[in-house]
């Protein structure tokens, strides 16, 4: 059976490169990289190497990387680490409608140590506007928090508009880049943001190892107490393997990021087309041009996403209907709504996330698939059959 | 050059077989595991059979496994998580006074959350006194967490006494077990805690997994928030490939673990009788009897323990002076002072840990490396002089 994998956001696959550079840390190379004797230092030139590497992805000095357990580990450090940094000065935090849980369950938990968290909403393509953050600020502001780009719906945040505000008014400002560090290009300077969190397995490096890069001079509490591993900033052994595999693939990522944007644009725009020509009653979702390149997502009105998302694997299709963090809790995706959709509309999200592997007969089985798909699970919606009889219900 | 490594403690070698068992998931095996198509069910079987391996070496069930990045993720989950689960109802926590530091510090932590702490203290050997818990346990006492063994002097705990006690006054108690689960039998319900700590970089798995068991009913605050992984008490997408590692170190080790003791104990005691009777002014730490079966430490009089780690070095052995999460920190340990030992005897602490690769030759080579490499040190200490001319200043 034709196998396809457009799923990438859930977890890319990690390139043999990446693979054959993690071997011998799983092998011949066993030290533990804090220890004082040759092991030891094997393990850490290896390391060292490695953040100099994921430094490069970002335009960042290597001593700012902080090595994580992945992008979830990263946002939690970020937001709780910056935030409790500063609660001295002030109570209030600032993130976007449409952050990972990772960032929005992080600002939960700190409302519950006496913060104060504002949600800035985004439009109906998921774009913050930076007057909307600049309106949040408040005095006792004392970090925003806002995504580089979203996963679920691929679109890309004006972090460079937002930064000019938060930095005229001296308030850290972090970014969660998982999705798009290793994807598009990223540069912190650039970006002029204070801490960015990014993760290996959104760019062909292993799942369990990503990084925070945090701004020199810009204080943060660990999240991990423990060793002094991290420059003081994150206790615990260094998964060595893993922050190898991380170092190889954002070198990777960094040589080849305009070829792979290259390559997966059109891939994703004939779907992005294709799909709303060859079905009716189909949402485009996110927005139409500032969106990661591999990245096509939709609302298919009138079904569900999961039954969907199902009978496509039996077709040999892997896709997702929103967030894989999330996807067993089978509620409604917090982003979906947040750009107004409404709650049957948003059930019926699908989001083909393409890699490296996709090729162009890919997206043709896609396209070719769909339609009796959709055609066999809106025959089972009362719905459609109201809005085919009535015309009423569609959007 | 011989090339003998005993510095098992921070660190062992991956085996083969764990390697072996891991090699799929960096290869074709790289879906999500929450995701709800056939890659992610390929990934999530494969995790929920390492769920099962890791309850399987000690006796829990597996729905009770959360997986972490390792050791000081568990503690820091086990001591924040638990106490600040129960901050209504108390807030006070117990722990010893020779705690690896991701306890200490995240106990620290939670004093400035409002909390406090009382450290129990240790005998010369490093065993605590199950009264002296009695003692220090309050009315609003939420958590005891006392280690099982420490990884610096090879001390094993009694954690089953010390948990007739916590269970007759229903107080939640953890035990970080790092350094025993998977080196010796550990049994949650043979211990009776609620609560326990493992890592696979102890016994043959890979760095940057480990795993929190707690008990079923038992609750606790997630350090992660995020996505609903690991029912919802540790957020972010699984290390699969770590994970496997783990399961697989933790299948090995259950069967093989009574041959490795039987094999580590000779070498060990051949150690702990041998330096000191080649050397003179060598102190065993930790407990004589009670302890890990790899694991022989020393302080060696009138001696740098860095000094002594990098001469051996030199020689192809590999040793440390204490944690290897505290190494370049180079201040004396925290677990030998508590043992009752000033910070001159602290210094000269050197720890040999012996792993599945140890030989008896490796051991012999020990025995005739060490006398000249103490005596080549102590001619260069002032203090060993004043000592050799008036006899002052030994133990």
């Amino acid at each position: 059976m034709t196998k396809v994998y457009l799923d990438n956001t859930a977890g890319t696959p990690v390139l043999p490169e990446v693979k054959e550079a993690m071997l011998p840390f799983l092998g011949e190379v066993y030290g533990n990289p804090q220890s004082l004797h040759d092991w030891g230092d094997a393990a850490r030139m290896a390391v060292d190497e490695a953040r100099e590497k994921v430094a490069g992805l970002i335009g960042a000095d290597p001593e700012e990387i902080i090595f994580t357990s992945g992008g979830t580990e990263s946002n939690n450090l970020a937001v709780k680490g910056l935030a409790l940094a500063r609660q001295t000065q002030g109570k209030h935090v600032v993130v976007s409608a449409i952050e990972h849980f990772s960032v929005l369950h992080s600002a939960r938990t700190l409302e519950k140590w006496g913060f104060k968290v504002t949600e800035v909403p985004v439009d109906k393509n998921g774009i913050v506007d930076p007057a909307d953050v600049k309106k949040s600020i408040k005095k006792d502001t004392v970090l925003v928090s806002i995504m580089h780009a979203n996963g679920e719906i691929g679109t890309i945040e004006p972090i460079k508009e937002i930064a000019k505000i938060t930095k005229e008014l001296k308030i850290p400002f972090h970014t969660d880049a998982v999705a798009t560090a290793g994807t598009i290009p990223v540069n912190v300077n650039e970006l002029e943001v204070d801490a960015l969190s990014l993760a290996g397995s959104q760019f062909y490096g292993p799942k369990g190892a990503g990084a925070l890069w945090v701004r020199k001079g810009v204080r943060i509490i660990p999240l991990l107490d423990g060793g002094i591993q991290e420059d003081g900033r994150r206790g615990g052994t260094e998964n060595v393997p893993g922050i190898i595999g991380l170092g190889k693939a954002a070198e990777l990522a960094a040589a080849q990021i305009q070829s792979r944007i290259k390559k997966l644009t059109p891939l994703r725009d004939s779907l992005l087309k294709g799909l709303p020509s060859k079905i009716k009653n189909v949402v485009v979702t996110g927005h139409p041009q500032n969106r990661l390149p591999g990245h096509a997502s939709f609302c298919v009105e009138f079904i569900e996403g999961e039954a969907m998302l199902m009978l496509l694997n039996s077709k040999g299709i892997a896709v997702s209907s929103g967030s894989a963090c999330t996807s067993r809790a089978l509620k409604a995706s917090h982003v979906l709504l947040s750009i107004g959709l409404s709650h049957e509309i948003a059930q019926g999200s699908v989001l083909f996330t393409l890699g490296l592997d996709t090729a162009k007969k890919d997206i043709d089985y896609v396209l070719e698939t769909m339609p009796p798909v959709v055609d066999r699970l809106r025959q089972m919606s009362p719905l459609y059959a109201k809005f085919v009889k009535t015309g009423k219900g569609g959007k």
